[in-house]
C-alpha cells in the first residue's frame, strides 16, 4: 500500500481572518520518473472532480507508483463555499467578477533571454533549467509585490507553484449542463484518445489565464523559440514530454461518486500510458472520438429573453436546421408568438447548455463544436 | 374557439423606473358558474408552471367553459428575472431574504364581526357578501397606506385580489429537485386524487402567508366560526365550494413542454370534475397516492458540511436503516473518514432533495414524508 | 492587568468542510457578582462592534472586575465573510434568506411547568434553576436532533449558551445608514440612559427569535407566571437583576477604532453601573434622551421606484410635512415628473435609512420614531 | 426655452420577456457645430451620473445650444436594478462576472485599409467617412449575428452607436468610495483644466473595451496611420476634434442632487469651451490639479483579511510611511497582533478606497495616483 502524505496549504485569509486552506495529497515516486499534478474544484461549482479525486486516490494506493502524483482537491476555498440561494456562485471572485480560472501567471517575456542562455547546453539541463525558471517566477510574483497580489491570484499561483514541478497537469473542471469533454494542447492530440471522453478541444498557444494554458504554454513557447533558431527541443519527445488538460467531468453541481469511479478510471488509463503508473488493469474505451479546434468551438447567445426547452441531445451531431431550444414567450401568448424554435443553419455538435431555464437576450444558450472532425 | 383576453397587470416599479409588470390572461365564463385561478412562478426558478399555464391555454381555447378562468404565469417580475451567476435567485426578495410566498394576507379577525352580522342570511347571500368582503380587505391594504408596503406586498396583494374572485385557486410550483406533490386543505382531500400527482400533503387552517394558505384559511376560518356558533355553513358543498392547492411540479430550474402537457391535462381533470369545464377527454391516472400531514413532514438538515452524492430515490418509500445521501469529505481523507452515509432509524418517503451537491452543515438536505398513508 | 482568556468555539462546517469558528474571550471574575456577555457581527456587515470589543478588551485590561465578562467578535462566520460584489451581505442565510438574528431559541411552554416546581422556594434558589434550565433547553436543542438544525440556528443556539451564563447580555449591531440606537425590554427603561445613545426602543415581551429577547423573555415571561400567582419575583431588583439590549452603533460597512472607544467607554458606563466592573472612570452624558415603544418604530416604504437623495437628518425631531428625501426619476424627465419629494403628516424622528440610493417601489427607506417622548 | 426630444430606446429582454429600455434625451444642435454624447450609470451602483444629467437638461433649457446634445442616464438596465442585499451588484453582469465597461467595440484592423482609401481627400472628408464607418462597423456587430451577442454587448453597441456620432463623449461613472477623477486621453490633456475635478489619469492608446476607449481609440489610431505615413490628420485641432473622457463623480450608491449641480456646471463649463454652447456663465474653478499617467495608477492590495478603518484622505499627497489604514484583526486578540497599520514605501495621493470596511486577502484596498505631476 503506497502512502499518501496530507499537507494543507494556507492560500488566503478572509474578513474574520480565517484561513484559507487547500488539502494537498502525494504520492512520492522515483525522481527520474514522469509526475503529474492533479486538481479539482478551482471552480465553486464544479465538485464533481473532488470525487473524482476520492476516487483515484483509492485506486491509486494499491497501484505500482512510478513518479510523483499530487492531487488537490477543493482547490479554491473562497468559491467552493460561496453560495447564492441554493447554488455555488463560483465561476468568479464575488467581489471582482473575475474567472477564477483566469488569474494563473505567464509573462512570455522570460522565455527569449531564457532561450540564449541555453545556447550548447543539453536538453535535459534546458528542461530542468526551465522548471527552475518558471518556479522561481511565480514565487517571485508570490514574494515580492509591493502593490499586493488579488485573492485569486494568491490562490492560482500557489496552485500553479506545484503543477510547474510536474509533467502532466490535469485541471478538472465541469460544463454547466454537460457532456464530458477535454481541452488539449494541439501538439498533445495523440494523447486524447487514452482518455474516456469523445469530445476534444483542440488548443492553440495562446495564454489567457487558464491553468491548462499556464502550464503548457511556457514550454511550447520555448520549443517555437528553440525552432525559430532551427534548434530541435520537442516536449512531445519520450525523454521530454509536456501535457496539461482541462477535463470537463460533465455537468456543475453534481456530486456521482460511480461516475466518478468511472472517470478516475479514464485518468488512469493516461497515467499509465505516460508511465507515471504501472499497471495492466486499464484500456481506454472504444468509442467515436470527434474533434475540434478552439476557434470553431462557438457560444450560441440566445436571440431573445425566454424560458428555454433545451432539446439538443449533447455529443451527437445535429443536422442544420435542427432545433436545439425551443424558447417560451408567455407574455407574447394571445398577441405574438409565444413559442420560438432556434437552430443553426449548419451541422453542429452540442457540447454543453446553460444551467438554467430563464435566460436573458444574450445569454449563452449552447456552445457547440462546428467544423468538427472525427479521429 | 373561446375568447382569452390579456392584460397586462402593473404590480410595482424598480429603481430606474422601469414598470414591474404581470401578464393576465382571462376566459370568460357564466357568473353562475365555479371560477378558477391560477398562476405560476411566484419563486423565480420555479419556471414549469408557466409551460403548464402555455398548455392549458392551448387545451382550454376549444374546450366548453362554464365558469370564469384566470391564469398568469410570471406571477412575481422581480423574483423570475433575478440572476446570481447562472441561476434564478428567486425564493426570496433579494434586499430583505423574505420568501415571496409568505407574503399574502389574511387578518383573521375580520372573521368573528362578519359573522355576527350575518345570522339569519342565507349561505349565498353570505359567500357573496365574504367574498366582497375579502377583495375590499385586500383593496384596503393596496390603497390606504400610510407607510406603505413592501415591494413583495405590493406584488403578493395584486395577485391576491384576483384569486379572491375564484372559487378554486392553484398556485403552481416546483421544488429545488423533487417529485411532484400538492398541497391540499385537510377538508379538501378527496379532490387531491383528481390530479396526477402521487404524493398529498394534507395541511391544517394555519395561516403563514402562502398563497393557498391566504385563500383558503378565511373561508375555512369563516366555516368554523360559524360550526362555533352551531350553524352549518359548509365550504365542501355541492353550493359553496371553496378549495385552493400549490401544485408542486417537480424541479425548478426547468422547462420541459412535453411534461407540461401532462400537468395541464392534469389540471383539466380537476376543473372538469368542479364543472368549470365541461369535456370528457381527461380522466386521473391510476396510482398509488400518499398522504402526510404536515406535522409529518419533515426536513433534514445536513449534520455535516460536505458534497452530496443523493442516493434515495423520490416518490418511493425508503425503509429504515437506507441511505438517503452519501456525504464526500475530501478534507478528511487519509486522517479522518472521507466518505459518511446518512440515514434516518424510520421509513419515510423522500419527497425532494437540495438543488446542488454543496451544503454547509445545516442546510436542508431532503424532505421527507413521516407517517404517511395510502389512500 | 487582568487575564484575558480565548477560545474559538467551532460552530459550524462549510462544504469544503473549513470549520466555522467564533473567537471567545473570557475574563473570570467572582462567581457572587454580577456577569456580562457582550457580541458583535451577527449581521455581517454590521462590523463596527467588533472593534467596540477591541476597545472594551483594551480598556478592561487594567479595570478592577467583578463579575465574568465574555466577549465574542466575529459572531457569525457565515454573515461575517459572505460577499456579494464589494459589500458583505450578511443580514440573512444566503441559501434561504432567513434573517440571521430571528434564529434564537426559547419555548414559553417551559414556564408554567417551572414555575409549577418553584413554589415554595426561594428566589436565589429558582434562579439558579431556571438559569441551568434554559442552558439544559438548549443544549438539548444543540445535542438531540434527529433530523437535525439550520446552519443559523446551530450558530445562534451555541452564541446562545454563552449568553445564558449571564446576567446582562448585549448585541452589538448598527443600522445600514443610522445614528446610535438602543433596544431596551420595557421593564430596564431606567438603564437606557447609562449608554451615550440619544435614542431608545423600548420592546414588550414579544419573541421574535432575536438574541435580546431570547435572554430577556423567559425571566420576563418567568416573572410574569410568578406575579399570576400573586408571587413577586422580580427581575429588576438588587439581588436578581437581568437585562439585555441590542445596541446599534451606527452604520454598517463601516470600522472607526475612535468611535469604537466612545462606545467602549459608554458600554464602561453601564457594566460600571451595574457593578460588574468597578471604576471611576467612565459617566453617561448629557443629552435629551428620546423613547419610543416599538409599535410606534415604523418602517416607510418607497412609494415608488427612484434614486433617492436622503434629506432628514438622524436623531432630530422632524416636523410634519418637511421632506424626508426626493426621489428622482429621469425616465419621468420631460414627459412626467422628474422629482417628487417625500413627507409624513405627522412629526418623527428618523433613525435610519436605507444603504443604497436605488429603492425598488416597497424598500424600506426610513425608519423613523413616531409617538416618541423625552426621558 | 430649448426643445428635449425624449426617446426610449430598446436594449434587450429578460427572462421573462421584459423590455430592457434606456431613455435618450436629445437637444438639436446646427449639424456643422460640435456635438456631444453624455451618459450616465452604466455600473449599476454609479447613479450620481443620473443626477448629473438631470441638472445638466434644467440647465441647458434655457442655453444657447449650437451642436447636438444627446444625454442617456440609467444606460445600463440590468446593472441599474439589480440588488443583492441592500446594494446594487452593478458592475459586472451577474450571470458572467464581465465587467459592463469592457464590453465596447473597436477592431483596429478597419484603421489601415481605410487610410489606404483616404490617400488624396481632404480631412473633413475623412473625417465624415470614418465617422460613417465606425456607425457601420457597429451597426454590422448588432444586425449580422451568427452566434450572436451577450446581453452587455448588446447594451454596449448601442450605447456606442449613438457615442459614435458626437465629438465628444463624456461617460459618467463613480468609485467605490472616492474622490472626483477624470479618465483623459494622454492627447487632451489641456481639456481636463475646464473641469472642476483636480485629479485627471492620462491613459494611452490601448484598447480595453470602455467606453472612453471605445470613443478616442479609433481617432488616435488614425491619426497615427496617417501619421505614419507622413500626413498630417490633427484630432486635436480647431476643425476636427474629437474627446472622451471618463468623468468620476465621487462615491457610489449616493445620489446629492446638490453636489449634481456643481457637477453639471463643471460640465457645461466644457461644452462651452468646445463651443457646443454658447455661455458666459460658467468658469472653471481654480484649484491644485494633479496628473498622473495610467501606468502609474496603483491598485494596492490588502496584505491581509480583517476589518479596515481607512485613514488617508483623499486627494492629498500622502508622505512615503504614512498610514494609508490600519487592519483591525480581533481573531488575532490575546495571541498575535490585532491591529495593523499599512503603508507604502513612497509619496502617493490616494483617490479612492474599498466600499467596504471587510476585505480579503487581496482585496482592493485603495487605488492611488504614485509618480503625479502638478498641471
Amino acid at each position: 500500500m503506497n502512502e499518501i502524505k496530507k499537507e494543507v496549504m494556507h492560500v488566503g485569509e478572509m474578513a474574520s481572518g480565517a484561513a484559507l486552506t487547500v488539502p494537498v495529497y502525494r504520492i512520492k515516486g522515483r525522481t527520474d520518473a514522469p509526475s503529474v499534478y492533479i486538481q479539482a474544484n478551482m471552480h465553486g461549482a464544479e465538485v464533481q472532480g473532488n470525487a473524482v479525486i476520492f476516487q483515484l486516490l483509492e485506486l491509486l494506493t494499491n497501484t505500482k507508483i512510478n513518479g510523483d502524483i499530487t492531487l488537490v482537491p477543493y482547490a479554491n476555498p473562497v468559491g467552493c463555499n460561496h453560495k447564492n440561494g441554493e447554488y455555488t456562485l463560483g465561476r468568479f471572485d464575488p467581489i471582482t467578477g473575475v474567472n477564477w480560472n483566469r488569474m494563473y501567471h505567464f509573462d512570455e517575456s522570460i522565455i527569449k533571454p531564457f532561450v540564449r542562455e541555453c545556447i550548447g547546453k543539453t536538453n535535459p539541463v534546458i528542461e530542468a533549467n526551465f522548471k527552475k525558471l518558471m518556479i522561481e517566477s511565480i514565487e517571485e510574483k508570490l514574494n515580492h509585490n509591493i502593490y499586493g497580489l488579488t485573492t485569486g491570484q494568491r490562490i492560482a499561483y500557489q496552485l500553479q507553484r506545484l503543477a510547474h514541478q510536474a509533467d502532466y497537469v490535469l485541471d478538472l473542471h465541469t460544463g454547466p449542463i454537460s457532456s464530458k469533454h477535454l481541452y488539449c494542447p494541439e501538439y498533445a492530440q495523440e494523447s486524447a484518445q487514452y482518455f474516456d471522453i469523445p469530445h476534444t478541444l483542440l488548443i492553440p498557444n495562446d495564454f489567457d489565464g487558464a491553468l491548462d494554458e499556464a502550464t503548457f504554454c511556457p514550454w511550447w513557447s520555448l520549443q517555437d523559440a528553440f525552432a525559430e533558431l532551427g534548434i530541435e527541443f520537442s516536449i512531445s519527445s519520450a525523454s521530454i514530454n509536456k501535457e496539461s488538460f482541462t477535463v470537463e467531468l460533465g455537468s456543475q453541481e453534481q456530486i456521482d461518486l460511480d461516475v466518478a469511479l468511472e472517470d478516475a478510471k479514464s485518468i488512469m488509463n493516461y497515467l499509465q500510458h505516460k508511465n507515471v503508473i504501472t499497471t495492466t488493469g486499464y484500456l481506454p474505451k472504444t468509442m467515436t472520438r470527434y474533434g475540434c479546434y478552439l476557434k470553431n468551438y462557438k457560444a450560441f447567445y440566445s436571440p431573445m429573453g425566454g424560458m428555454v426547452d433545451y432539446l439538443a441531445e449533447f455529443g451527437q451531431p445535429l443536422a442544420a436546421g435542427e432545433p436545439l431550444a425551443r424558447i417560451l414567450r408567455m407574455d407574447n401568448y394571445g398577441d405574438g408568438d409565444p413559442l420560438h424554435y432556434i437552430s443553426l443553419d449548419k451541422k453542429v455538435i452540442p457540447i454543453l447548455h446553460f444551467a438554467s431555464a430563464s435566460v436573458n437576450q444574450g445569454t449563452e444558450l449552447y456552445k457547440v463544436f462546428s467544423e468538427y472532425f472525427e479521429f
